[in-house]
Order: structure tokens, then C-alpha cells, then sequence
């Protein structure tokens, strides 16, 4: 997906919160925002909106020397998140369709996104999404692709998302592969994020290689690049992810919440629907 | 009102509104983004907002080309507030408090904002307002004032509101003198706007002799400064205006809707609250 030109002063919104959460020096993030702004004209509006993420949260890191200023949030998140599971599994012990329930509680942990700047109630969203109509839903798609699948790629997306990902990835009963961000961005899922989640007990976790707040084929390392291309199913979580990939080549299945305009009209649903898209599939 | 962190995004979201209101073409819209992302440098957080405002708004003329963007919707925004005026006048002839209910509703057009990106429906919100609990009400002290005056200054906001403006004009009963933007900015009210909305009928209509969208006493010309230091009493509607005149030294009567965050805060009131506050009275 390309930047639009609403993305830009989102970008400067996100750089403002993740200043702010990195430091109190109001004149350390007036700089910060000045020098945001003094690259706009090097932004090219053919970047996919990651990618402009990606240099933004490295000025972010340079300017406040903060390398990871959700730390303490993502810890947070994870702990609510955990608290959370027991009565999740549950939830789906007693569904009609596991899997299907699984996934929309998976999309219900993207509501834990620090970056789009909406308030959440982890709670309330999930009670809501677990019976919200979907905006896409290529579920027997999914369901054809998951049968046949011997190794299933999983791009997470937030830390806490990550607890409710290994509740779905329980649920997909296949070999899977976790796919984390390199280095901390925004709230984005990294190893010691994924393992502090307990994925580690129900796959195994590896780093795309990119410090971008998504997963961008030209930013991920070649390791990484050889598992998204020989895996039998991908499934890609959250807004970032799907900019990053919505226009390669192979099968991809996108799990999230439309939580920007943006996004919404890309995918042509409502903002705050809940999608299952298939892609090449 | 110093310019807060959260008013550089903001400026980014005002610049892209006002860059597509007077454009379909992405690339100068990008142009002009890139500018003002540009001269976040030179944009100190002692500015007022509206100072900035007009460095961004010349921006916006200079690069599209186009000097009045908000011309039509405000055309139409005139229009649909003299449509309601018989039924406004009507709910004035029988309110208890005229002069409370005429306040009230000057005060619920000042949503008629193209700056803020708050959707409105008049209507709506005009019987919201009609109801409301004010965040401040200094209305002892304004009617104190208001006996008192011979002479009374009303800097006008929005066009559309002005036509608001001319409802509460006609229940103060005395010499009023209105005050309208120098050149089009946003959808302020310019002097044909005034007359379009009968302001001439009710008041004699000046202008502040400045291109910023706000009274800003450093900005305006002596003409207006004179006036607005003999007045007996000054009455100013909306954001900008308090944003430029909250530090002034004389008395002023602020009437309106706390629009954004960053003003609730500074005036210590609640997002949307309605607002009438004297200073130095």
C-alpha cells in the first residue's frame, strides 16, 4: 500500500506520542518534530507507510537517544494480556467454531496498537469483536488453505496482540513460525516480547530482520525472506503488515481492525471493521 | 495562547484540509506539505496559534494558487444559518432569558469550523448547546459590563456564525461595532461575509487589518487597535480569537466552544464544553 497524503500528518502525531514517551524535554521534542518536518520532501508518497514509519522511529531513537520508549507499555500490555487467557480459552471451549472464534479474538488483541493513537479497552473491544460482523471474511478460503498447510508463517504485529496470537496459533494445530520485529518499534512485537508472551511453547520465533514497524519484503533479511516464500500459508497480522504486504505475490492472509480512514477505504470496508483477507489465494 | 506540541500535527492536518479545498492535484497538495513540514523549524512554541496559522494559510495561498478555498462551503454555510434564523428568533421571542438565549446560540455556531476537521450538524448541535452546562459562566459579570457599555466591539469567527453573531447583536441593544478578518483565511468571516449575513444591518462591520485567522493585536492595524483599546466592552468569539487574545490587558468577554483538547486544558474546561469567560473584568 502507498503513503497517502493523510499519512503524513499522522506521522508527525506519531512522532509527538512516541516523543512523548520517550522524554518531558518539550524542546527535545519541538526538535524531534522539527526535523520530522524537514524531511516531509524526502518521503516519497510511493513508500509504503511502514517504510516512512520505519525512518520516522529512527529519528525518534536518534533524537531522544529513548532506543525503546514503549518498554514499559508493551510489559504492561502483555501482563493485562495474560491475565486475560484463562478466560479466553474458555471462551473458546465452549464455541461452536474454535477456529473461528480463535481468529476474531486474535483481531481483537490489534487493538492494542500504540501507533494509530485510539484509545482501547482491551475488555470491551474483545466482547464486542467476538460478535462483530466481518467487513472481509474469506474464512473458507482460510480454512482450505490451513488444511492443506504442513507450515504456517505468522507475522505478528503488537506485544499483548501476542498473547491473543498464541491463543490462535493453539487453535491452527500446524507447525507454525512467529515472525517478530528486529529491534523495538512503536509497540510492535520483538523476541523477548513474543517469548515473555509464551509463544515460544507453541512455535518457533524468528526476526524479520527489519527494524520497520512492519513486515516489507525489500527491508527483511534474506532468512526471513526465504520462510515467507516457502511457507505453505502466511498469515499476517494488523494495519502495518498489510501496508507492507499488500501487494506481493504470494497467498497472504490478513487478520485486523480497520483503524484508520486510510486503511478502510484501501480495503474498502469501514473504518473499525474487522477483516480476514485473502490475498493470491 | 502559546502554540503547544499537539497544535505542529494539527497545523500538518489543517494544511492538507485547506491544500484539498482548493485543489484536486496531489503533487502541489504534497508540495505544499513538504513546505510546511519544512518551516516547523522556524515555528516557535511562543507563537500564538493563529500567528502560525497565517504563516500556514499564506503557505497554502502561495502554493495553490487559489486565495479563498473555503468561498463556496461558506457561501452555503451563510445560507443554511439565514434559513434558520425565523426559527432561532422564535425560540429567543420565548426563552425566559433573551439575552442567555441568544448567547447560547452564538455560541453553538461557532461549530460552523473549517479549521478544527469536527464534523457539525447545525442543527443538532444547536439544540445540544440550547441545553448545555457551561465549563465557565461569567454571565453576572458580561451583563454587569453590557449596562455599563456604550460602546461594544464583537470580533466575528466563522462565516455562518456570523450570522449567529447578528442574532446576539440585536438582543444587546447598544452600538456594536463588528469585526472581520482583513483577507479570506480558513472560513472566517470576511466583510462580505458579514454583509451577506446582515451584520451590516445590525452594526458597523471593520477590520482587524490582519490576514491572520484571529485577532492578534501585533497583527491588526492601528485603525482596529484603537477601537478595540477604547472600547467599553469587548466580546470574541471562538478559538483563534482567545488563542490571540487571551493575554491582552483590558477586559474581554470569550465566547465559545472548546473545540480541541490542547484549549480545554488551557482554559481548564472539559473537550466540548460551551464557554463564557471574562478576563480582566
Amino acid at each position: 500500500m502507498k503513503t497517502f497524503l493523510d499519512c503524513l500528518p499522522c506521522m508527525m502525531s506519531q512522532a509527538l506520542r512516541a516523543g512523548r514517551m520517550a522524554t518531558d524535554d518539550e524542546k527535545k521534542i519541538k526538535e524531534l518534530l522539527d526535523s520530522i518536518g524537514a524531511m516531509m520532501k524526502d518521503i516519497p508518497l510511493e513508500n509504503t507507510p511502514p517504510e516512512t514509519g520505519d525512518i520516522i522511529y529512527k529519528e525518534v531513537r536518534k533524537i531522544t537517544g529513548v532506543d525503546d520508549p514503549y518498554k514499559k507499555i508493551k510489559e504492561s500490555n502483555i501482563q493485562e494480556a495474560i491475565s486475560l487467557y484463562p478466560e479466553l480459552k474458555e471462551i473458546i471451549r465452549k464455541s461452536d467454531n474454535k477456529l473461528l472464534t480463535a481468529i476474531r479474538i486474535a483481531i481483537a488483541g490489534n487493538v492494542i496498537d500504540l501507533g494509530v493513537g485510539k484509545e482501547f479497552n482491551i475488555v470491551e473491544d474483545i466482547r464486542k469483536i467476538l460478535k462483530q460482523e466481518f467487513g472481509i471474511f474469506d474464512f473458507n478460503e482460510f480454512v482450505k488453505h490451513l488444511e492443506k498447510a504442513n507450515s504456517i508463517l505468522y507475522i505478528g504485529d503488537n506485544a499483548g496482540e501476542s498473547v491473543f496470537d498464541k491463543i490462535l496459533i493453539e487453535e491452527l494445530k500446524k507447525p507454525v513460525t512467529y515472525v517478530v520485529r528486529d529491534i523495538p518499534v512503536i509497540n510492535d512485537v520483538t523476541y523477548e516480547d513474543a517469548v515473555a508472551s509464551g509463544i515460544n511453547k507453541v512455535a518457533e520465533i524468528i526476526s524479520s530482520g527489519s527494524s520497520a514497524p512492519a513486515v516489507i519484503p525489500e527491508l527483511c533479511d534474506e532468512n526471513f525472506m526465504e520462510k515467507f516464500n516457502a511457507a505453505d500459508m502466511v498469515i499476517s497480522k494488523g494495519q502495518g503488515n498489510y501496508e507492507g504486504l499488500s501487494n506481493v505475490e504470494r497467498s497472504v492472509f490478513f487478520l485486523l481492525k480497520a483503524k484508520c480512514h486510510v486503511i478502510a477505504n484501501d480495503l474498502n470496508v469501514k473504518e473499525d471493521d474487522i477483516v480476514l483477507k485473502g490475498i493470491n489465494i
